[in-house]
Formats: C-alpha cells, structure tokens, sequence
C-alpha cells in the first residue's frame, strides 16, 4: 500500500516518527464524514459539468455512498497517509480502479478540500452548541421562574452586598448565555461559505461551477477570492475565542456552584451523580463536575492561543503549519455542548436551599444601602452625607436609631431623630424584602421587574430558538438532496 | 484633599505602594471624557424624575461642561483617588458645594458607571477601527485594479507554486479584511447597550429611568438583568480576541513585506518613511515598520488572555479583578486603528516591482499543475497519473517532450507524444498567462475574474461604509442632544 | 535636532503615526540608567584598548557620569528618537561634539548595546524580587510558629477534608514560594552574562575586549556566540515564565484570603489599609488588594504569551519586532517586588480569627478519615471497608456507635460494637486535636512535624538569604569599580 | 464491576456524559506505569513499617510485578473508573481478594499518589528531552567544524547584513539550546522530589516512612509541607514553559530552513525524508516537517496556558481542576523529544548550498560597515561621520572611490582620496572574507574564533553528557533495586 499523492515525486524512507508526526489523521478523523460529502458534491458537479463521465462518477459513488452510511473503514487512517483525504482516495482507488480513482481530484487540492471539510464539521459543532445553550437558557428562566421570590444576598467582592433574589441571580447568566447564543451565531455568516474550488489557491483551469457545489453542500455561498479561500484560519479563531468567552462565563457560575455547595455556605445541594467522593475521607462529597467544567475556560484559552500563534506571521497562501491548527481547533470546539449541557443537568437537578439563602439574606449589613437612600429620601441629606453617617454606624456595630444618631451628629453635628427618624423607618429599610421590590426597573430584583424579565427573555429565546430551527433545517434539507442526487448518479 | 468614598468607612493610613496599586487611574485617562457623558446623562434623568432639584442639577451641570469643553483637570488624575470617578466626583463636590456634589452619586455606582464608560469607550474605538479597515480595504481595491494584469508567483509552503496576479494577491486580503469589518460590526449589537442604573449590581430604590440614559448616551438599549450588567465582561473579551485575529491577518501580510522587500525576492520597494536603517551598518534599509506591526498580533494575543485568565472563575457580581482587565483592554484596542492605518500606508505608497515578478512567475516548475491538467484534458488520463508523469519529469530536472516521454513510459508504458503530445502544446502550457487566464472562474485570478471580484468587493465595501456612516451618525447626534440638555440645564 | 543614525541614508519626512510607533522610548525609560553603565564600560574598554584617545574618552565621560548622577536628561526621552540609544548618543554628540560622540559607537551596535541594557535591568529586577521573597518566606515562617497549635479545617475541593493547623497551611506556601526563590536564582546562571561586543551579530572588527566589559558590568561572564547574543530572548521568556508561576502562587493565596474574609468563613479580618469600601454600600470593607493580586498572574501570564509569540519564528539575527518584546519584559516583571510585598504586608499584619477555625475544625464529618483509619488500626479491617463503613455513616448523618454499626453490619454482616468498638474510642477519632498530632511525619501538621519544619525551613531560608547577598554584592562591587575608574578617565 | 471508590457513599446514576467527563482516563495511560511503582514502593513501605503483613504484601505485589512486566490490562482504563488508580486497585482487589486489595491505600490518598506519578512521568520526560538535546547540540557542532570557513551573509531584518559563516550561524543555535539544556537541568531540582505520603494532605496517622519511599523511587528527596506536596503544581508549569521557550528557538531554526530552502534563496536542499509534495502539483518539493516543527512552539504554549489558567485562584489543596491540567502537560511534553530529534536528523542530513552561500554573501552592500569601520581605522574619522559617508554612497549606488569621495564632500566638505584612499582599500574592506576574519574575538566568525568555540561547546556538551548519565543512572539504579524488592516479597 502507497501513498497516492507522493509516490514518483519524492523518494527516500521515511522512518515512523517522520510519518507519524507528518501526518494529521489524529485529528482528521473529525473531518471523516465531512470528506465525503466533498467528494460527493465535487464529482456531482465534475459530472454536471461533463468533465468526467457518468460511467466513471458512478463507479467513485458507490463506494462513498457505502462509507457514509457504513463508516469510513478504519484502514483510510492508517498514519501512512498524510492524511484521510489521502486514505480516501487511496481506498476508492483500490476499489474503483485508477482510471476512475485518479480522476476524483480533478480540478481540486487539497487545500481546499480540508477547508471545506473543516467548514462544515464547524458548522456542524456551532449548531450543537446554539442547541445547546438553547436548553441551558431555558432551565435558566424555568428555574428563575421558580425562584423568583426566594431571596439572598448578592455579592460584591465575595462580600455580602445588597439582598436580591435568585432569579435574578440566575438570569443574569442567561442574559449572558444569550450573549454567547448571539455572537456564535453571528459567526455563521462567516463560517457558513464555501471554499471548494480554490484548488491549491488560483482555483482551476477546469470549467468548474463553485456556486453549484456550495448548494449541494448546504453553504450559504461561495468564499469568492480563492487564495483566501485556502490560506484564512480566521474562523477558526473566531469559534475557539467565542468558545472560550463562552465557558468564562461558565466558569463563573461553576465557581459559585462550588462555593455555594461548601459547608460554609450551604445554598445548593448538587445531586449526587455530579459529585464525587474521596479515595480516603468518606464523608466527603464533592463538586468535581463543576470544578472540571471550571476549568475547562483554561483549556480552551489554551486553543486559542495555540491558534493564533500558529497562524501568525505566515505569508500566502498554504502552509503545512494549518494543519497543525486543526487538532487544536477540534479539541476546543467538540466538547462545549457537552459541557454546556452539564451545567444545564446540574442547575436542573439542583436542590437550592431557600431557607438558607433567606437567613443569609440580611447579614452582614447588606440593607445598609437601603437606610442611607432612606435617609436621603426622608430627610433630603445629600447621598455621600447618608453615606458617611451609615458607614460610621457600621463601624460602631449596629444599625439602630441611637447609634445612627451618634453617627449623625459626628458627621453633621445633627441627630437624625430630631428630623424625625424613628425605628420604625430603619426597621423597614432594613427588611430585604423591602429592599428588593422597591428595586423594580427593568432588570432589577423586584418581583414585578422579574415577571417582565421572564416575559422578556422568554420572548428572545423564542426567536432565537425558530431561527435556530430554520438555519439547521436549510443546511439538513441540502445534504439530503446530495446523498439523493449521489444515489441517483451511483446506480445510473 | 481626602477620597471621598473612603472617609468614615475605614481607617490606616495607606502607603503609596497600596495607593497605587489599588489606583486605576493609568488606564482610568481613557474613560473620562466618557465619565463625564455619563455625569451629565444621569444627572439630566435625576431631575426630569425628579429626584434632585433643577437648581443642584445646574450647579453639577457646570462644571462638568466646562471639564467636557475644556478637558477633565490634572488634579482629578491624582493617584490618591482610587479612579476618576472618585477624582472627578470630589472636583466637582469642591466646586458646587457637598449639598450637590454629594447627590451626583444618587441611584448610581462606581460599578454601572464604570461599565458604561467602558462601552462607551469601546464603541468609539470600534468605530475608528471600523473607518479605518475601510480606508485600508479601499487602498487594496484601488491598488488590485491598478495590478489586475500583474504576473506573479503564488506560493504555498513559501515555494513556487503556481502564478497568479498581484491583484489576486491583494483581492485576497482584503476579503479578509471584510471578515474583520463584518466581525467587529456584528459586536456593536452587544457592545452598545447601557449598563447604567444597575447601581451596584441589584439596581436601585430611586425612581430612575434607565431608557433614558441610554437614549441620551447614544446606545441602543439596555443591558436588561442588572446583575450581569456590572458583572459581565464577555464583550471586553469579544472585541480583543476580534481584534487580535485582525492582527493576525495584518501579520502575514507584514511577514510577506518583509519578505518580498528582501534582496533575494525584491517584489517591493516600501517607501523610505517606513523603513529604518542601522546604527552601524549604513547600506541598511529595513522594514521596521512592516516588522514591528507583525508583532503587533502577539501583543493583542496576549491582552485577550490576560482578560480572559483575570475574569475565569470570578463569582457574581462585581469583583477588584475586573478593575486589573481594564488596562489590558485599553492598551489592546486602542492602537488598531493606527495600526490599520500605517499599514494602508505602506501599501498605498509601496512600489511592487512588477517586472521582478513576471520574472519569478514562471520558475521552478510553478506551470507543471497546468501541464498535468493538460495531459488530461488533451489525452483523457486520470488526473493522478498525469501528476505522477509531471512529477518524474520534474525530478528529471526539464519539461519537455522528450522528459515528459520517458517519464510516461516509465508510469505508463506508453509515449505521450505517440498519442500527439508536442513541444508546442508543452510551451502553452508553460506559458504562466495562459495558466493565470484559463482560471476564471469566481475567484480566481483571471482577468475576466478580476474584474468581477473587484466590482463584488467595492459594491460590499459600499455597503459596509454607508451603515458604518448612519450607525456612528446616530450616536453622534444622540451625544449632541445630550450636551445640547446639559447647557440648558446649567443654563437655568 | 536630528537623529543622528537615520539622517543621510533615508529621506523622507515621517509622520508623528511612524515615529511615535517605531521609537521604542516609553519601554526604554527602564534602560536609561542601564544604558549609561554600558556607555561607561564600552569607552573604559576603547579607551585601554587604545581604539580611542583619553581626551575623547573623557570629553565624553564627563556628561555621561553627569546624566549617571543626575538622571538622563528628559528630551533624551523625545519620541523623534528611535530609541534611548540614539537620544544618549545625540545629546553626548551636542555636548562634547561630533569628533568625539561619533566615536562612542565605534565597535559596537545598538543590538548588542540593547542587548546588554535588558540583561543589566532583569538582573536587578531579579535580585529585588529574591529580596522581596526572603522577606515573604520570613512573614510565613513567623506566623507560622505563632500559630503552630492552631487548629483549622483543611479543605479539598473547598469542602472540610481533615483538620490541620493554620501554621501547616502558612507552611505550604512558604515552600511554593521557596521554589519560585530557587527557580528565578537559578535564571541567573543564563540572564547574567553579557552580550557587550556582538555588535550587529557579526562581533566587530575593532580590537575589542569583550570580557572586560562583561567584567566592569558586573557579569558573570560573555555570551559566547555574537549571533546568539543578539538574537536570543529566551530569557525574557524564562523570567516571564518563572514570575507568571511565582503570581499563580500568590493568586492562590489571594483567593484563600479574599474567601476567609468572607462573611460566611471570617477566618481573617485583614488589615484595613488593605481594604476598600463601597461608593454605595457604606457597610462593605472588601478585600481589594488580595483580589488585585489575585489577577496579576492573569497579566503576566499575557505578557509571557506575548513575548514568545512575538519571537516565534523570526529568523536570525535581530529583527525589529523583538522591541516590540520589551515593554512586555518591563510591564511584566517591575511589579513583581511589589506585588510579593504587598502579601507579605497582608499576612504580618492579618489578624486570623483562630476561634473560628477552631469552630470549624471539626465540623463537615472532617475527622471521619481518622475514624475509619481507626477501625483499621484496631479491628484491622481493610482500609477499603473501613471506608464503606463510614461513609455508610456519614450518609446516615451521625457518627456515632449505633450508626457505625449498622453501617458495618450493612457493608460486613458483622457489627463493630461486638469487636470491641465502644463510644469512647470513636469520641477520641473524632477529636480534630487527636487527628492532627497523630500526622507527625515530615511535613505533617503534628505540632513536633511543625517544629521541625520550621527549624529546617529558617534554615534553607538563611541559606538564600546569604547566597543571595553575595550574588548582590559582586555586582555592586563591580558597579562601584565602574564609576570608580569612569571619574578616573574623566577627570583625565 | 463497581468503582471501587464511589461505592458505598454517592448515589445516583450516572450518564456516560458525566462517567466520562470525570474520568482521567485517556490522560492517565502516560502515568499507568509510574503508578505500578508508586503502588511497589508504598506496599515496600508498608510492610518494612509493618502496617500491612508479609503475607498481603505478597499477595498485592505478585499480580502488580506482572502488570509491570507484562503492561497495564486494558479493563483497568475503562472509563467506568474515575482514574487509572481505581482501574489499578480494582483489578488488584479483584484477583488478590478485597482482605488485601482493600489494604493498599492505606496511609495514602489518591492525591499524593497521582502528584507523585506525575513527577515520575515529568523526570523521564526531561531525561529524555535532555539526551535529546545532547544529540542535536553534537550535530550542530559537528557540522559547524564542517563548516567553519563557509561564508555566507548574515541577516537582520531579513536584510543581508554583513557576511559570517554558516558554522557562526549553526553555533548560534547550539549555545541556544544549550540553554534549554541548563534550564531543563535546573528543574530536577525542583521536579525530582517526592510527593509520596502526603496522603489527602495533611499527611496520615499509619506511621509511614516518608523518606524510603523517595529512596525506592529514585527521589533526591522529599517535598517537605504535604499540602504544598499534593497541592502544587507549578513544575507542570515550569516543565511547559521551558519546553514552550526551547520550541520557540527551535520554530525560528525551521522558518531559516523554510526560507533557505526556497526557491530565491536555495541555502539549504532539505532531504526527501523530511519533505512532501502537492496532490495537485507535480513539482512541488515542501519543507514540511519544518513547517510543522515552526508551529509546535504554538502548540506548546497553548499547552502552558491551559495549565496556569487552570492552576490560578484555586483554593489549598487539592481541587479537581487539578485534573483537568495532565492532558496539557502530557499532551504538551511527551512531544518534545521527537521534536528535537526532527531538527537533529534534518540539519543532519541536510545539503547545504555553499556555493550560493558565497554568492550572497558580498551583495546588498553587506561590507559596508566594513567600509566605514575601515574609514575610522585608516583616517580616524569619527565614525558616525564614517556612517554618513557610507550611507550616502550606498544611496547612489555603488561603493567606489569616486562616489564615496563625492560623499565625503557632500558629509565633510573634504574628498577621501584626498587623505590617501585608494580603490584598492576599498576593495579589501569590500571582500567578504577579509570582513569575516577580522572579527576574531571571542564568539565572532572569523576562522580562528570558531576554532576556539568549538572547543569551547564540544567541552560543555561533555559536561553535560557526563551529569546527565548520571543523574539518570542514580535513578535507574533505584528502580532496579525497587523491581527486585518487589520480586522478594511477591516470593515471600
């Protein structure tokens, strides 16, 4: 067995650490299936353009019709190929003989058959994660809806800050996993075109129709200058940066899972199949899974870079180094619905506990925002005044009328209880409950901002969701069309 | 002069080392122009709502405008104040008296008005980087028509490989560039919201309107849940990892200035402003410039990776970290639009050397694919064995037909020339204009092709440049209104 | 006032875009003084090597020492100079006059000259940060035996494990930092030697003695390889690298810190001067320093990705991106000292809540390890079992006879009561005390492992102390003989 | 078959999504060996301390001397268990019954045992990178003596500089990656300490023996603190970041051979091996195993990304994002030593053009620094005026008398020939050869220079041969001693 593509060319023997380190099957079998559909859309179109004959097409079809239903056979990655493209076309030759196997390639490369192979398992990877953060964000408001008058303290600096509710809490990640949905999506206007035709990168002398292989495929058009068509990674980088912003944000909320799950703290209890236990101290129970997700921002960052670096300083239009992009590309990118969808199974199956949440919820001086804004209400003190007298009565322990007047007086040379201050007015201010639906704009914590919010995001992820639906669909209804046309033309 | 947030809280006396490094002052020059846009906005919605007098609110409004007109004061910079919100809250409290200096603060905090300085700041340089790439897009237009009949080598893996145009050359950048356009428009939709009323996180008590302000600061509409209004850093991360891969592509092409102005390749003269030449060799003529903007991708690489490892793993809300991110980001968007620019001005004034390049485009075999494909064409082979046939002749070191006949014999058994292979037909397809002109289809370096793709990019840049022109449009006269309000008000 | 390198080769008249871009002047204010040193060296050479006059050597040895003592002159620093090289050299050339400034480059370029210029600037950066982590080691190893019998709770996915002691844990960092001492002392052996007389890459034709130079600078000796010596930055990227791991350390401890001080662990009340307070919240005291040192690796580790991205792939020898390095090296490593002594300062002047840890110690079945190594120990049960048992135990709630040994007849069929097993024994498991000076192995927290891990710790600690010292001393020494004989020429 | 740990304690049943996204499996096959030992040396332990009997010690090590003989059985990687130690004391318990295998964990954790297989697995690692770099610094410095009188240009900025020699250029690389060397070395210091004991982290109660289980495995000694001990990741860190520092050098050798072997420059015809062709164009001949090589420095440093993204802001001790950071060092250093031995075969085998070498090396004016200097030396112009002088001429073109005394004029007002110049002086300063040999000092190319370096770097190659093998010997040794202790007891 010999490589197809180097046989005559180029001598010598190469040892296995040089095949082995030459060779990107690892990483393409990634791009297996996506092969096919290349070869297919590229000998559909050969044949519609009369540059080979039926007969020939025929005979190339029918062993790609098999391996994409049966699963390209294993021997197509042995490491003497320089990669599955080579592992294809090496086995249809077999298969179909030279005179129709040599004829596959015509009026291509491999340049661009890799990076239209790497369009659409890309494409394919972002429809899976844009479902995905589809269903995370809908646990999200179903659980905020849920909790939406459950109260807790909010945070600021790992300190307890002001009350606030845990729907509110737990919206405010899916704002921000919208923002994610938005700017993968967005990707795909870019992501979603075609490169097949550029050939090595000066497309081909062949009457080729690159429009007609971008539909069968399912692309939303061409990539028009051919030798950006080969040489751009641009992409890559897009989908593993959007990644990574992704499981940052992810991380985030993975780090409160492991905070709020401590003995501390006591506000979640992680069902039992995301945890783990210890080798030694059986008592222990612990959030590996939103640990590991935690750092799985790290491993992505870590892509990206790799990426970049990569590509960096490299002139037109190929060079070997892209394929060393692709396993970092495919590592990053083919495990975020997954996780995305644990952290989704764990917020779902999450026990929060409410009672806990709501003796926290006033500790700490966490209302003590709310007396000094009731001090400027009442008494129309300037806000950083209210400011000063609350932070002296901090200082001094407590928060009743006595010692705000001490405060008072210090600051101002006033009492407040001569204005009129009385307990009653402190009391009330430093009830969170108080604090939280006076906070009732848009996007505040207040259970009728709430209400309106669930509408609101509702209503986004709706639409996000039909669009999602419509994209999928047009790409699926395509390829169902080539495997037809492909079935069509193999038993002609 | 003491901070005003600090007094009466806490104690200690702190050492200049803890002063600055908690001061966020350094990066903090970036945003005071849009602090005070923020200053004014939310002081114009305190009084329409009523909730500070139209006589405080003319009192603030002063001096902020004459700091808007006349630029934010030396001593608002001061170190001792842990940011400029604090610099420029404590001159204004100076200036008009604590009864108003101290309201200023009302319904707000340092954390949704810091985030909303930082949108603010980053649109703006979107925008600039937006002009700027199409300027550059419009310089490699221009200069692609002036080269569309431009012979050269293309190359991938750095060797000859098969001819192409130097219009085909920069077409293909500026496709690339399009992307970046496309990539950094798609942000604003998540860029150009309002944090501000998020107050510290939970929103406010007071009855404000956060529609408002967003309407007066020019934004498109809020950032609706709160919480992720103050915490979220997401779109920090999105512009820096866009314009890092806008670098990345602005590097190769440096790489290939570089390059093509060696004196073995001799493709391009720069322009002597933008080279430099040595403190001890006197004949050099270097391409600083080109070299120094091809690190530039490094920089910005490593900003979005401080960002990202600085906001990994942060709870909610708001945390000190987030404060460290912002020099990253400051320091990794705001020299793009120059570095676009120098770049556009290297090209705009670079002489290619076009006859160096006709000469090159030929060499080392770059025709022998044409050669093979016109093996198949004229005698039916498969593709593959053409490729091997060329392959041995090229190993054999000529292209002719005897070369090419022994070759064949040795693949095949059989002569080409017995089958009617002549040297004339060899010499066509030899010849690089036959190669670069029979490519022409969508894309591809043919003249005829050329001329298409140019009338597609400018008809895309046409477009890209009149939405770019309404968007900054709009936040332009919602700026003006804005200072148009402000006067009014101090005026009363 | 003209550069004096450029002028005569390159016309052209730059814009301030250009000029601002290529002058490396903003990082080059670190290697102003630096670069003095190595003025004086490289003319002390020149001159006993007889390549230049007394006279000229000293006409221009006297504004060198001038600038020495006083500071470089500010329009040195004026961005039409590419450098602080040409800024020196052109303010000398002003002063003592073109016959003998235009001597002082003889035999030497700027890339060597910058070469040496970093080397000098690192190792004095380096020796402050082994400074400033004698100081920290001390802080711990001080703390550490004040609280030698203060019980805690460890943690293990930020969940109770098993009690330790609070000097344990101070101990663990001590150790970490005591690598990160080993690690930068070791980057001395590669940063101190001296690359002076490499001129270009090529060394030079001039007489020169390269290690006289390396000598009166300080060195250790010469980078040997002129090539090398100009184009290598490994070492960059070694104290890049060595301080990104040093700050991981630290943002480890930060993260502990700012979670101790939290309201919900209140393990530490940190000194206020460390502390900040909220523009709106006039109850907050958060822990700002401990999370702005906490992000620092997130800077570093940018900037190390910077400096090798940068370098990667450029071919030899200098090449203008490698400025661009620079103010990654600078921005990266000055703060190091800082930021170590801003820990240090946190930790001596911390007060720990040991009431508190001690409330905890036992709490979260955190001596249940001890129970079941118990069982083994006295039933000699597999350690395995003994584990099942237990952790039986703790899914019952409770630890005592009656559950174990239901827990045991559910996991063994036998009870433990009926082997001997009585309340008392497992009360003594359960003692946190009990648990923790049982582990009186090297390293463990028993209070005699204490002991002696802080009596072998003073003692590596003093080691370093001393070898550091004469590390520092030599180079200062030499200093000093460099002025030394400077005013000697220059008073000639 | 159950996980032996889980058992017992958690509920629940687990997705394959979770079993697999918790396992560590497919990392864990590069410690499967090392954890054998670890798991032979603590059973030695135990049995010497007498925790566990002769009897059970024999029953565990017989079937754990055969797994280390005969490798790990596959079903101890199913990724039912959570790591390969539960795989391993699974099959242990299963084939040496639950009253031994139950016993092996006594008085360690999973924690320590994995910190340790770490170490194990990096110390072999950089044994073999170090014997790796030990081949490729002899290659270059064998064919350095090949090479040492073949001159050639050398560059900066790409631009021809001045001429050197091609053994002046390969030094250069091997006093760089003699650095590598130093820096690898120096972290055994650090590397080759054992973790062993530490069990969860706060060490145990069995009275284990820290020290002879360091000894069994070839340790220098312990890792003293056991929280640092399980919890401490910063070698991973440091091996990364030297490994990424030692690809970076070596990326900027492959982009040198990327360009020497193209078709402008022909330095360098890269053997076949190392080579590939086009599957389109027959001619290509690609310098692919150095594009690839130039982009593992990208990979590398992604790798250490991860790893510090990962490690930063966790919490003592041990967290399960630990976990997650062996595939970037596994994945990141088992590569390495290919890596060099790649660079070492392809300059190996290399031809290089000499000839074109020589035709280089004189052009683009790259003697002209020799012209100035020689102006300085023969008239004692102060060479900043020499500069100038030069600078002119090359602007006009050429380097003759005429010229330069037009220069001069231009620059002086006085002709050079005038003051004695002569075209023969000229001549001298402009041969290559004569500029090389004239710069003899230490480390510069000239033929006497190279002789000494050479002699110089064949010593410290010796020395570091010589420490290497033994420093490799001891701890084979060790493990031969431990292999053969573990044989007495399993016949025991």
């Amino acid at each position: 067995m010999k490589d197809v593509i180097r046989q005559g060319r180029l001598g010598g023997e190469r040892t296995h650490d040089i095949e082995s380190f030459l060779s990107s099957m690892e990483a393409d079998r990634f791009i297996a299936e996506p092969d096919l559909l290349v070869d297919m859309a590229h000998l559909l179109m050969l044949v519609r353009q009369k540059i080979v004959t039926e007969e020939i097409a025929s005979a190339l079809m029918k062993p790609l019709l098999r391996m994409y239903q049966e699963g390209v056979p294993t021997d197509a990655f042995d490491e003497q190929y320089e990669d599955i493209h080579a592992g294809i076309e090496s086995g249809l030759t077999r298969e179909a003989g030279s005179e129709a196997g040599g004829r596959l390639h015509i009026g291509r490369s491999r340049n661009d058959e890799v990076a239209t192979c790497i369009r659409i398992k890309t494409r394919s990877e972002i429809f899976d994660q844009l479902h995905a953060l589809i269903r995370l964000r809908r646990v999200l408001i179903t659980r905020a809806r849920e909790f939406r008058d459950t109260i807790m303290p909010g945070f600021t600096h790992l300190q307890h800050a002001q009350p606030t509710t845990l729907a509110h809490h737990l919206l405010a990640y899916e704002q921000a996993f919208g923002r994610d949905f938005s700017r993968l999506s967005d990707s795909l206007a870019r992501v979603n075109l075609s490169p097949l035709g550029a050939a090595a990168f000066a497309s081909t002398g062949y009457p080729i129709d690159r429009k007609m292989t971008a539909d069968l495929l399912g692309f939303d058009g061409i990539v028009l200058n051919t030798m950006d068509a080969v040489a751009g990674r641009d992409t890559a980088g897009e989908i593993l940066a959007a990644d990574t912003i992704l499981l940052t944000t992810l991380s985030r909320f993975c780090e409160e899972l492991v905070i709020w799950s401590s003995a501390f703290v006591r506000f979640v209890d992680l069902n039992e199949i995301y945890c783990s236990t210890s080798s030694i101290m059986p008592q222990k129970k612990n959030p590996d899974v939103a640990e590991i997700l935690r750092s799985r921002a790290g491993s992505l960052l870590g892509e990206f870079v790799s990426a970049i670096t990569i590509t960096k300083g490299l002139p037109m239009s190929y060079n070997r180094d892209l394929q060393d992009l692709n396993p970092h590309l495919w590592r990053g990118i083919t495990g975020i619905r997954r996780d995305i969808d644990l952290l989704a199974g764990m917020i779902r199956t999450a026990r929060f506990e409410t009672e806990r949440m709501a003796e926290e919820a006033g500790k700490g001086f966490s209302t003590a925002t709310e007396v000094a804004d009731q001090l400027v209400r009442e008494f129309d003190i300037p806000f950083r005044t209210a400011h000063h007298i609350v932070g002296h009565a901090v200082r001094k322990g407590t928060m009743d009328l006595n010692t705000l007047d001490e405060a008072a007086i210090e600051v101002t040379g006033v009492s407040l209880s001569s204005r009129g201050l009385t307990q009653i007015i402190i009391d009330t201010a430093l009830d969170p409950a108080v604090g939280v639906n006076i906070r009732r704009w848009p996007g505040g914590p207040a259970h009728s901002a709430t209400e309106q919010a669930i509408i609101e995001r509702e209503r986004v992820l709706a639409d996000d969701e039909t669009e999602l639906i419509e994209r999928v669909s047009r790409v699926e209804e395509a390829i169902s069309r080539l495997i037809k046309e492909a079935k069509r033309i193999a038993e002609s």
